[in-house]
């Protein structure tokens, strides 16, 4: 039998263009002989739809989509695909997230998700009643063990705490399935690849049964999905694999199970593809916008964006601002005007002085008295951001936000200031990540792209004179070691103390800041999410809270 | 026996604040000579925790505060209390939310929540494993049916759907509860008292048993808890009943079933008292602000929020500030003016001119050849964004934003200008409740603390010569309406057409306007929810989407 692997990219919401690529994929398949074409989790409505699924007319619309798409396929070809479906029993949620089998216009199969992921940006438990237990579905003398994404995750051996009673794909072997088909939207993060390569090879070789896994790619706001579709033989090694962060279709004649497929992946790479798709999809799934805007302060944040911005989108389609202010260095203009040049974009300088100024004198009855100090270094990232957002008014630019992950996590931003813009770039990499992607711009292209200056120059803010981030903040190898254990590896201060022998003060005290801050983050844009823990809609702090951590809080089972 | 019900306003995260008031309630209930006190659910952390609950740290912190608070409260009182506890099996969810008893100092009983409300603004499955079926609890010869907030709201016959297969309270009865003991946390929506009454009550009857149920009280960011806590006999007449919007202590002795205590609730008056309680509690709870400051236009919003800020705040504690441009009327100044010196509170005038020439020098060249237009209009609210802030930065003010729900629907706002602030007072009211609001507070204060001019005068945002917000947008009762039936009713533009007999293609346009403008609401700050649909995190709706609806898509199942 030929499986087809139809990595494809579909747009939340998107119906018609989402049915339409699926038709089309489906027909592909075809003439290359496929008997059966494989689509990803949810591909009709694109993930995450979100509380679209709360919408009746929606799901009417799905449904109405599933039955077109099953038409329009060519009759001798079976097709696979995600959609939601509706929870006829008139308990529990209304909706199954569903993997529905159709041939020759017909509806051959239908499987329900078990195992509905309600953590990190997941909320699956909100729109979908979970299914029951699965048997295999049989498809030309072949019994396949259709399961949805997180199906496929509770079967790590070495997992000390499983989330789920169940394991769906052990019960499907046991059922007697003679092959394992997973749909999944499963997003990406950096170092992802390892994890599901473990466990796909775990499952085949647990069972012996060869593992066909289709993932979606693409991004949908702030969630990116790698692709990185692949085919396990019995054995457990890869046969066929999908690029990932572009759409593909793959076929495996399941009769080969000789072929071999090595694992090619670097992470500053995966981390710049990922970050270029996301910026890609954002800009042209919205379709709202003309080109994109970046403020280049000068700084390595805002030259690396725009690098990046220049890769996804063209350099016709970018634009670079610079936005001095008597506290800007010369330096910086000119490290702004060279990476303009080097990337060929268009480029102006827009003094910020004057609304500076204006503001200073507006104010300067109410300051009276006052020593100038973060109110005053505010009113210079505002003034920046004022005027960027009018040229995004003006020429429909999408504004595009440059700071940081280890300036997110302790606040070190400016709301309503630098912090504004339609899609955050960089808000899940952190300072030291952003300067490896500086070198890999500039190792890729062969020539410093990125002027070396902005590189080697230290960071600063400039909203005053002689300012440096470490006059606030640890130096970036320290803030982002203790970041990251922290965010990510969701470690208490205890133990980032015992793992790295920083004083127990510093990080207390971070990691009480990282908390505080989320009242800025709260009203941040949405940025792209890389790692397994960023900000945003996956994390949820409490603004009003008090939760400090102090030396002396008593220790039961921390960590 | 008597049972003392403690309606308290806990703050999240304030472990030991929290332990302090439950220990304070315990003694008054005890010296009262109440054999049990009873709190709501979550006390011990507040509700809601959020991702607080995955920190090892946090967790063992909340335990060594449990065992504190039993240690310390009367030994000759029970007292019940609600905190999350471990879970120790190795599968699912690490916690459980759990009601516990607690009488001299040791562990009485346990009792798991069953049903785990993942809709609308609860994530509880997100954190917490279900709890197994609870038996009834035997202190001092009465058997007690404890059950958690949601596990009694699955009972109602009427509900067509059931979004749980289990009905707890059911089970508590059916193993020989002689009185049903609720700890909840459940939100103030405007109406929802009603809704409380009803099934209480019908579950008193349903089974001949009493019924005591106490609720949170105050509000932690944008969610609200009214409290209205209360007794019902087993007949289902309430025979006690809480305030609402404020802490309480209630004694109910189990042998008085003649009490009679009606319902005495009315719609404004909540929506007033919970915006004022939001605001004192978001104020009082960060304890980061010196002050609270409105931008005053002379529009009905700000000056609805500016009152209601005065009465949550005292006089003293409320800045106005009026930021007038040259598109400003005369009036608005004076309205402005008036209000203050009604309201008694410091007030001063800026005028934005100065800033709006210098970006408007600052942009010539750029927007060279263009027509004046949004970016212009957008300018002006943002000038007036960055001088509040500035205000905020420089004396600690918590800036409270104006928007109405009907313009935070439709996107009527500008981006890091008006919806700047750090809470927004009536995002989850619509404009014509806003009017309401207004005219209650001036009959409650005998006298028009909100000029007449304000509350009569054509809304307008004031942002170009002779504007009127009914240039964009249809009278606000036709609006409203379309709204209401969308966002909290969840019906499809068919069925608001049906219902309303306004055009489908005004209905279907501003359907499709309240989705594009997600953008927007992403980065609005949080906003206190007052109805059963508020925007922010109870609403989750794509930002890169295409989903629109038009007047050909199927109908299925539509509503």
């Amino acid at each position: 039998m030929r499986i087809a692997l139809a990595q494809i990219n579909p747009t939340v919401g998107d119906l018609d263009g989402n049915a339409a690529k699926i038709i089309d994929y489906a027909e592909r398949a075809h003439a290359q002989g496929a008997d059966l074409v494989v689509f990803p989790e949810l591909c009709v409505t694109g993930y995450p739809p979100l509380d679209l699924l709360e919408s009746e007319a929606f799901i009417d619309a799905v449904e109405a989509s599933c039955s077109h798409i099953a038409e329009k396929v060519p009759g001798d070809i079976g097709i696979l695909i995600g959609a939601p479906i509706r929870n006829n029993n008139k308990v529990g949620k209304r909706l199954f997230n569903a993997a529905l089998l159709y041939e020759g216009g017909a509806l051959h199969s239908e499987t329900r998700k078990q195992l509905l992921p309600t953590y990190d940006v997941f909320d699956e438990y909100r729109y979908f009643e979970p299914g029951d237990c699965s048997e295999p579905v049989e498809f030309r003398g072949l019994k396949l063990g259709i399961h949805v994404c997180e199906d496929m995750w509770n079967n790590e051996e070495q997992v000390e705490f499983h989330l789920y009673g169940d394991n769906p794909i052990d019960a499907l072997a046991a059922a007697g399935a003679e092959l394992y088909v997973n749909i999944s939207a499963s997003p990406f993060a950096v170092g992802k690849h390892v994890h599901r390569n473990k466990i796909v090879a775990e499952s085949c070789r647990e069972h012996n049964l060869p593992f066909v896994l289709v993932n979606t790619v693409g991004a949908n706001t702030e969630i990116i999905f790698d692709g990185d579709s692949r085919v396990h033989a019995a054995d457990g090694s890869r046969i066929v694999c999908a690029p990932s962060f572009e759409e593909a279709l793959m076929i495996w004649d399941t009769a080969d199970t000789a072929t071999r497929c090595p694992m090619q992946h670097d992470d500053v790479v995966d981390l710049h593809d990922s970050i270029v798709m996301g910026i890609r999809d954002y800009f042209s799934k919205t379709g709202a916008f003309s080109k994109a805007l970046i403020g280049l302060s000068g700084g390595i944040d805002s030259a690396v964006t725009c690098a990046l911005a220049v890769t996804a989108l063209g350099p016709e389609r970018v634009v670079g601002v610079t936005l001095p202010s008597k506290y800007s260095s010369g330096g910086s203009v000119d490290d702004s005007d060279l990476l303009a040049r080097n990337l060929g974009i268009d480029f102006s300088r827009i003094s910020i002085e004057p609304a500076v100024d204006a503001f200073e004198t507006m104010l300067e009855q109410s300051f009276e008295g006052t020593t100038p100090g973060i109110a005053e270094e505010n009113i210079q990232a505002r003034t920046r951001g004022v005027t960027l957002m009018a040229l995004s008014n003006k020429f429909n630019y999408l504004l595009l936000t440059t700071g940081n992950k280890s300036e997110m996590s302790v606040g070190y931003a400016t709301l309503y200031g630098d912090m504004n813009g339609g899609l955050a770039v960089l808000s899940d990499v952190y300072k030291t990540d952003v300067y490896r992607l500086a070198e890999f711009v500039n190792q890729r292209a062969g020539r410093e792209l990125i002027p070396r200056n902005t590189i080697d120059k230290p960071p600063s803010a400039e909203l005053r004179p002689d300012q440096k981030d470490t006059d606030s903040l640890p130096p970036y190898e320290v803030l982002d070691r203790i970041l990251k254990l922290y965010i990510e590896d969701q470690k208490e201060w205890r133990t980032i103390v015992n793992m790295t022998g920083y004083d127990a003060d510093v990080v207390i005290r971070f990691l009480n800041l990282v908390d505080r801050n989320e009242y800025k983050r709260r009203q941040a844009p949405p940025g792209l999410r890389v790692s397994k823990k960023a900000f945003g809609i996956g994390r949820r702090v409490p603004i009003v809270m008090r939760w400090k951590r102090t030396k002396d809080q008593p220790v039961i089972q921390n960590d």
